[in-house]
């Protein structure tokens, strides 16, 4: 099937739950008996949970500004996009979701919109808001709102890349004083140095377009500046020095930036994460090439035609699932590192099967009940 | 079954229209296929009519200032209200239909907010919006933003008032130059007064709590004024002044007020819609009082268990559905009163059965039919 025919009509239908045969069901679904719901809900806002669609609707919530490789495209053009990810909401996690796209730049007044409808929501799932203002967005949201907030181009991202990186040591049997290079400074690279900060990894160097992010530059952002503070790193380096014994590198920046040689000055048993999309940080070629010559062990991309793809579809349903299921009114950040873990130890991993297959249905069912133990 | 247990867990769905079931389709859903649709709709936006749930999906929005008899509840407390809104539009149009409760009640920033993410629905249902701030949201609206935005409180109860009207006039053998006088000077009374003065009805005294709304008035709202003007009413008189010698009586405004009597000075074949809810400004007893006294010749209320409902149910359905259809970008106001001509030619009037049934689907598939042949 071509991808206009399958989107014709768009993806998402809105269907009564109940039926509205004659007069009875009428007055129970509009008036006069819907005020009753309203008056409880007056009365004491958690009903709202059950008695209307908050208690089982995330909202979808992008303003257009980072689209998956295509940039800055707008609110309406993001629709489809935002469709898509609330098909697999409900496909993967059970979860129903639906968009909205704010046409709004200004991270202020769109933090002002989200608030203003947010609330007949029972979590918030940010999609492809640029860096770095999706991390005031998030956090400025998260602060307001009482149900939790949660960016998936951030979190998502680093907790798959964290569930693979725990399987990728199994493998090569390495442990959490390995050298790690993450490139790219964006909401996925920031979001996942943060995250492996928390699980304990501290031998991290991230690199932007124009480097190392060190404590000496003066172009850094404060969301970049933070993480220089936080991994202390004085040294500017360029990324081909950076790579030099280094045992994995995390790609979430740009297509075609590495090649076979320049795996070759990392460390032996090398780990490899190339998730630009479509086009790999290290093409497959080049990574075969790396794998002949016996430096690459492991490599994995963000292509679901590839093996070992790090997908987070293989994060947000189950997570949403559990957030709705639990009603909890905070993002159980805290708990992001433990929830990699359950992710990894669901499957035993191999060099070609790193991870679990996001089309898994027990999978997800599986791991949202494990995170609600955990939160 | 009770009111709660028919609201447990939210009245709208949310499923993907297509299914995922593999790899190809994932990659159709979401990425890499989307990008096309997305690449499509930057090229030209008229493309998420065809790709996304824009081109069949209608928004219900509200701020909750204005809710059935309660008042001023907030968003939240009105979602339940909204949601049986989006299941009669989808129930009797065959339209979908999503609510966003906005928590916000300045018009000038809930305009904005609305305006930031409307345009993703293929138009917008104004509902339970507080007057007068809702006549200048709709027309700010209406006027920011290329769909048609419809404020249901007005103009599905003015249209709905004036089809019953000409069906009760058909039955009474009167005219255009009857007398009507119409009580409440809210949303629905003066978008009536406006709608039957563009049909071409002239004799009309329209009043709120503090009595007629004339010229004279010093503590007219711009709406209200512009009503006085256009109606040229230099006399200020009470209700039962005004009501001496009229044709017509509509009450849009509170429960019981008038009595028998008041009815007694009306002129012969009175027409009385006591449309007040859930109370009617004429209660069904002194109705029959005034029966059988000889003065009253036709009776409707809003409710669903008396004869003789007068209910936008039987407008915005079949509205809203040739507006999708058609993809138009205003309101076809223009076409109101032969909507309501339209909707009154339905049935053969009865003076206990002037209008169709809203429960009747085949009514509603035949008025949105109609509806764009005349729009």
């Amino acid at each position: 099937m071509d991808v206009f025919s399958y989107h014709k009509g768009g993806k998402l239908k809105i269907i009564p739950s109940r039926p509205i045969k004659g007069r009875e069901e009428l007055s129970l679904a509009y008036t006069p008996g819907v005020a009753e719901i309203s008056k409880a809900i007056i009365k004491e806002e958690e009903k709202a949970y059950e008695y209307t669609l908050k208690g089982k609707t995330v909202g979808v919530i992008s303003n257009g500004t980072a689209v998956l490789g295509l940039g800055d495209i707008g609110a309406l053009a993001s629709l489809p996009v935002m469709e898509g990810k609330a098909m697999l909401m409900y496909e993967f996690g059970g979860v129903q979701a639906f968009p909205v796209v704010v046409d709004e730049k200004d991270p202020d007044k769109f933090v002002e919109i989200v608030s203003s409808f947010a609330k007949q929501f029972a979590a918030i799932n940010l999609e492809d808001i640029k860096a770095p203002d999706c991390f005031y967005i998030e956090e400025e949201l998260e602060r307001r709102l009482d149900i939790p907030v949660f960016h998936d181009d951030q979190h998502g991202s680093s907790i798959a890349v964290l569930a693979g990186l725990y399987n990728a040591l199994k493998i090569v049997g390495k442990g959490k004083d390995v050298r790690i290079v993450i490139n790219g400074a964006g909401a996925a690279g920031l979001s996942t140095a943060k995250l492996l900060y928390q699980a304990g990894f501290r031998d991290m160097v991230v690199l932007d377009s124009k480097g190392s992010i060190c404590l000496e530059r003066k172009d850094l952002n404060p969301y970049k500046y933070n993480i220089s503070t936080m991994l202390g790193i004085g040294e500017c380096v360029p990324l081909r020095e950076a790579l030099k014994g280094a045992d994995v590198f995390i790609g979430l920046s740009k297509g075609e930036i590495l090649k076979a040689e320049d795996v070759g000055v990392m460390n032996d048993d090398a780990v490899v994460f190339a998730l630009a999309n479509p086009t790999p940080e290290l093409t497959p070629e080049e990574a075969e090439k790396a794998k002949r010559s016996g430096k690459l062990r492991i490599y994995a991309t963000g292509r679901s035609d590839l093996p070992n793809q790090i997908n987070n579809a293989l994060v947000f349903p189950a997570l949403f699932r559990a957030i709705v299921e639990l009603r909890l009114r905070k993002t159980p950040r805290g708990a992001f590192p433990k929830i990699a873990e359950l992710i990894s130890s669901y499957i035993e991993p191999k060099e070609d099967n790193l991870l679990p297959s996001a089309l898994d249905k027990k999978y997800h069912r599986w791991l949202s009940e494990r995170i609600k133990e955990v939160v």
